[in-house]
């Protein structure tokens, strides 16, 4: 639970990037490592597989196994160095592998060794499992999907929060992670508010033009997105993953694990599912690109019911911890069953404030991704332009109807409904 | 910006409370003491007045002038040592009045010396000022007073929160104050808690058994007020007073300053200015008990208006800072005028949400200081007891109201037409 050791110049002086070929000689003389893979690097094989934006990515094999090696760039690759981005957020993400561990064990690969000064992570290496989107890209279903990210985001949220933390320890932590000031700091900008303004690194489909003029114009949905960036920026009610989308889940036909939660902060309870939900109904939007006919609508049923297991294992897990294990100050049981009064009730209701939340950062989460800098593969990949803007724009429309309705969507079966309802429409 | 330098067992070896014979000897070596009071220690009087439950204070006059002396104790006066409180949060205290004073100059003491290890400031003596609940106990009126309170308010918040701060600045703030973990974990329990349930320290009027009974059996009041512990304790809008009562105001008949804020933490936009309503509204719930019938209407009109300045100056001011002071990244001008969008209904929105909270709070507050640990000298020097009851029945009872229906009050004439019912108004 302490701070960083290192200052981040002092950790400047020290860091450096591992190559390939120098890898082995680096990282065979810990113990951790050479115990998993053995202690001769020549008896090594070392591939890079880059991560996308921000780090190094290594998988190394050995005579005795095979681990991952992970470790942080001083710039967000995607832009190069002109934006720098510090190191120290390996220990951050750290950090919070260990602490997922504890509250949902088995949900994240295992942490064998961290060196701080290096920004380097080596873990467990998962295999066969392919990243998720690939697979929603591809169509490959998994078992046991919603479920287990369902229980990830209710066992996280409640663990990480003074429903189940003793108020002193959960403080800390929140002072601890409040030093991770930069990452946040990229949410903030490109999720929440660069896709409602012309900002520099935005890029969007030709075609989508008036959409997003319109939307654009819209202060309603501005102000709304603006009082969701204002909790996340905030309300630190519990650690979230912080990046929860299908590229955070690596899974087989019938396994998965949470990954990469270097955006870790603390926010609101209902981040994590809100993201991640977003990141399945672009999924599934996006499904008419990917799939003929013949499997389109049997496959695209199958995110749907991703979709409404996820959320109702989130709040049937939810409930099972408010029941028993509310041991934090917040709805407290001297005030309820001590009294011999239930409060399933009142759980019901900070789950609905939740899914409030939930469903309006879900909405930004399509807009960005379609708006902002990052972009998602599953509309990226589609050649056909004319149709990925097609696609896009009841993405948009979605996402717009999320924001503005939040409050009004009550049930699972009416966001799936309002689901069907976009793929289906085309405004243009 | 600093955390504290020592750690608490450190600084418990070297920490001795001030007694009036020793102080002059162990303060008039610190040159920014004997500067404004005189280098001779024999020529000092010394007199101590207590604050009431966490502190030493004394008033210490020389030839040059005179200082207020204030040293944490280590312990919860009021209860003794069995509730120990760490001396740190002198460290808060000091960093709150230098942000107090950074963003409302002139609304609180100016602190001329703080010393860490002995958890003690040396700050300015304002005279002739008295703690305004004794003045609004006796009947006194404060020209300029609910304009000051607003503009404090107002300003602290605003400039406190991402509408105004650097995020990277406002998010190494947080993590400073989250150190301060004792002092907020008196609030959430003593506010927020303690008054629903039969916790040991509440004590209350005798003849409120049956009113205490139905506020208690009130399932929806307690689940709102766990609600607002919620945003309390994860809400780190802007940095609040903590504390804002009418004892932590000091005023002459047209001069008011703000002081004690070492409850200080990181909170919602909503949290002082509800505190700070909910005293006055206890000030004026409990007239009838100190004021002849002649003056009693006129002098509880008084009141009302200062509610009424104080909340209309907040809005004022708010929107005022909105509008020339709108730098942070909340709400940006890229987002509204600079697509040549007005964003001031956005910040009538962000208002009517500061409101809600607020009046949760307020209600809050009105129970708590009748049932809770500490309450009132507005109720508690009322002689007749009956008479004391009556009227803290009305005080509770426009609390629940408050709570269970904070939405529904939009306007403070409508507020002010609650308290005059409820001031009219005999429920036993």
């Amino acid at each position: 639970m302490d701070k960083p050791d290192l200052d981040p110049k002092a950790q400047t002086a020290v860091y450096k990037p591992l190559t390939p070929d120098e890898l082995g000689e680096r990282l065979s003389v810990v113990p951790a490592i050479a115990e998993r893979v053995g202690t001769d690097p020549a008896s090594w094989t070392v591939r890079e597989v880059g991560d996308g934006n921000l780090n190094l990515v290594f998988i190394v094999e050995g005579p005795k196994g095979t681990v991952i090696v992970k470790q942080a760039l001083p710039y967000v690759r995607l832009v190069g160095d002109s934006w720098p981005l510090p190191l120290y957020r390996a220990f951050y993400e750290n950090n919070a592998l260990v602490r997922q561990a504890e509250r949902d064990p088995g949900s994240v690969p295992e942490v064998y060794y961290f060196d701080e000064a290096q920004a380097l992570i080596v873990m467990e290496y998962l295999s066969p499992h392919k990243i998720l989107r690939r697979k929603l890209i591809d169509g490959e279903k998994v078992d046991g999907l919603g479920p287990f990210l369902g229980r990830f985001c209710a066992r996280t949220a409640f663990r990480g929060s003074e429903l189940s933390m003793k108020s002193a320890d959960k403080k800390s932590d929140v002072a601890l992670f409040a030093g991770n000031v930069e990452i946040p700091a990229i949410t903030e900008a490109l999720v929440f508010t660069d896709p409602y303004y012309a900002a520099e690194m935005n890029h969007h489909s030709e075609g989508l033009e008036e959409v997003v003029k319109d939307l654009r114009a819209n202060r309603e949905l501005k102000a709304r997105a603006q009082r969701m960036l204002m909790k996340f920026a905030s309300n630190t009610e519990t650690m979230v993953h912080g990046d929860l989308h299908s590229g955070s889940i690596m899974s087989t036909d019938n396994d998965s694990r949470v990954i990469d939660p270097e955006f870790v902060q603390y926010g609101p309870l209902g981040f994590d599912i809100g993201m991640l939900v977003a990141n399945f109904l672009m999924a599934y939007l996006s499904q008419p690109a990917h799939r003929e006919e013949a499997d389109l609508d049997i496959y695209q049923e199958w995110i749907l019911s991703v979709i409404d297991e996820t959320l109702s294992t989130f709040e049937a897990e939810f409930t099972h911890l408010w029941t028993h294990e509310r041991t934090g100050m917040l709805y407290p049981a001297a005030l309820f069953e001590d009294q011999g009064q239930s409060s399933a009730d009142i759980c019901a209701g900070v789950l609905a404030d939740i899914r409030k939340d939930a469903l309006a950062i879900c909405g930004i989460e399509m807009h960005r991704r379609t708006l902002s800098l990052a972009h998602n593969a599953d509309f990226e990949e589609i050649s056909d332009e004319a149709l990925k803007c097609r696609l896009e724009v009841r993405n948009l429309a979605m996402g717009t109807e999320l924001v503005l309705r939040a409050e009004t969507i009550g049930s699972t079966q009416m966001l799936l409904n309002l689901a069907r309802q976009f793929n289906a429409k085309d405004i243009l």
